[in-house]
């Protein structure tokens, strides 16, 4: 592990589903980038998935190492970074009930992204834990902490009461607790196969992680490309082709070539969704080699769990001695108890 | 420990200060008695002292030692009750973290307790643990699987929000909680020795139970009387007197005869006071001579914690392992992380 880089970073997933492309293109390939500067440490947060999915946690082991193999898949290290799972570090919600007795309701009922993520879901009514995401999020970053967390814009506002909690626990009781940088990188979306909405497992757009060469062909052969282009001889609008931002995404250097040929028609929809595959499938190539070496030892992620998740709490169990102690309870009645 | 009595109660105190006769009065003396019919489990809630004295949990150690020398001293005795510390057991943070997923902000906003509390402490604002109050209370009567729970009428939306958790968990997942059932008593409340409010140490109105036999003296001697008795040949009115409900309260079968000499002024203030003040000295004696026992050794009082916060973690690892796996996340890595 690399504990003896200055700056821990903390990032991760809610634990919903597999991961896909628009998963690398906004973090994953990020993560893999910094976990050589930095003492990463990635989250799976199947406690937070519940705020959405409580109604059907059964779910979340078979997800929780799913997404585990995809992070490993892409190149995640874990000798580099540490991977484990929120509910076994119950610190987090210690500290999460901790940071609510001085956290305002109303100050996270005008979070713009509670707000923003509630209107989405079309919630009627709010759950409380819901409403807390701010707070327990403020828990993950804290309890490790960490000093960097990479975020997109939509996320600042949790980032900023994150920071307002620090300081307020600090100024409350003893500096113990350190204030996390967001690092506001642009985190580009990627779009989904059907040209509306952004990459999603639920909407049925996505291409996984985990799929096969042949299935990147046939989900590219069906997705949508330029409207206005009927016949090959049609000049084509990239800009508004999913397609081509596959090729801005995937094989940077060879969009512009692309672009004109589709503008001037010297290229087909057919051709250029078969290369922007083959690209594609180059980038799965070595995950699905790193992945099939794990599926023949699945007992090695779990594994790599377990000590992620023994770090993480390790880490935790000091925190908390310092935030019992700043806080006046820490009681030293006897080993037995602590 | 009672543990093969079928009904478990849980009772307990915020630790935000040592307890006086109101507090003996309102449900000490309950407890003692309800100790030799159940498994009895009293909790010492620093985490939710918080939700109001989260600017100076500082004083926490103290006042929670104070309160269990006080459970001592009037008769808990530590082989029939499991006294525990609320912060010492994380599974109740777990808990309360769970819950908090499917209980809505507009339930707890108009939990009644919740509102009067808040105007009865001039709150403006709302903190999101204080708002949160009865989900964690469900989570410290399910954490112990408790079926009894003694409560003032005030304290029942308490206890139905609590009822309602169970039932939305057992039906969401597996019919893991019990639902606790409310033990209404009649829960005498003692009037402050300034006649005006309940007795409360705040108010500085109150007696406390580690008062010495000359304090209850002095205390009384300066307690608020009838006021329209000035002198000594003026007839009384025991029905407003502050003393005279001491005398029903403590010595209820001299009650009739005080009152009668009160109304015919054959019995004076002082001498009224007087009788009283023995009265209380009475019950408070024994009460003092098990207090100094535990204060020649007061490594006796920290063991006692220690043995019940253990009883209690054992207890609340056993039926958090029924929570992961009825939720579906009991991930069986391996031992290490559990
Ligand atoms: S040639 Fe390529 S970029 Fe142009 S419309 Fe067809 S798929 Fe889209
Ligand atoms: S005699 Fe006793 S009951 Fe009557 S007014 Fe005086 S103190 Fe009160």
């Amino acid at each position: 592990m690399n504990t003896k880089l200055q700056d821990r970073v903390l990032t991760g997933d809610r634990t919903t589903g597999k991961l896909h492309l628009g998963h690398y293109v906004g973090s994953l390939k990020n993560r893999v980038e910094m976990q050589h500067q930095y003492d990463m440490f990635v989250l799976l947060a199947d406690v937070q998935a519940l705020t959405t999915h409580y109604e059907a946690p059964q779910e979340m082991g078979r997800h929780l190492r799913q997404i585990a193999l995809d992070y490993l898949a892409v190149g995640l290290d874990p000798a580099k970074s540490t991977i484990f799972i929120q509910s076994l570090v119950p610190e987090i919600a210690e500290l999460t009930v901790f940071y609510s007795m001085f956290v305002t309701v109303n100050s996270l009922r005008h979070n713009p992204t509670i707000k923003s993520e509630a209107a989405e879901r079309g919630y009627t009514q709010l759950y409380y834990g819901f409403l807390g995401y701010p707070v327990s999020q403020a828990a993950d970053i804290t309890f490790c902490k960490a000093t960097l967390v990479p975020v997109g814009d939509d996320q600042l506002p949790h980032i900023e009461q994150t920071r307002k909690i620090v300081r307020r626990f600090n100024e409350l009781y003893a500096p113990v607790l350190v204030e996390p940088k967001a690092v506001v990188g642009e985190v580009p979306r990627l779009i989904g196969l059907d040209g509306k909405s952004k990459m999603s497992k639920s909407l049925g757009n996505a291409i996984s992680l985990d799929a096969t060469a042949k299935e990147v062909q046939e989900k590219l052969k069906v997705a949508v490309t330029d409207p206005a282009r009927v016949r090959k001889s049609d000049p084509g609008h990239p800009d508004v082709c999913p397609v081509f931002s596959y090729h801005k995404a995937f094989a940077a250097e060879s969009a512009d070539e692309i672009a004109a040929g589709c503008r001037s028609a010297a290229i087909g929809c057919v051709e250029c969704k078969q290369r922007v595959a083959k690209q594609i499938n180059d980038l799965l190539d070595p995950m699905r080699e790193r992945r099939e070496a794990y599926k023949v030892h699945p007992e090695r992620v779990d594994e790599i769990l377990v000590a992620g998740t023994e770090r993480a709490r390790s880490i935790a169990k000091e925190t908390m001695q310092e935030i019992r102690s700043a806080m006046g309870i820490a009681y030293r009645l006897g080993e037995a108890c602590n």
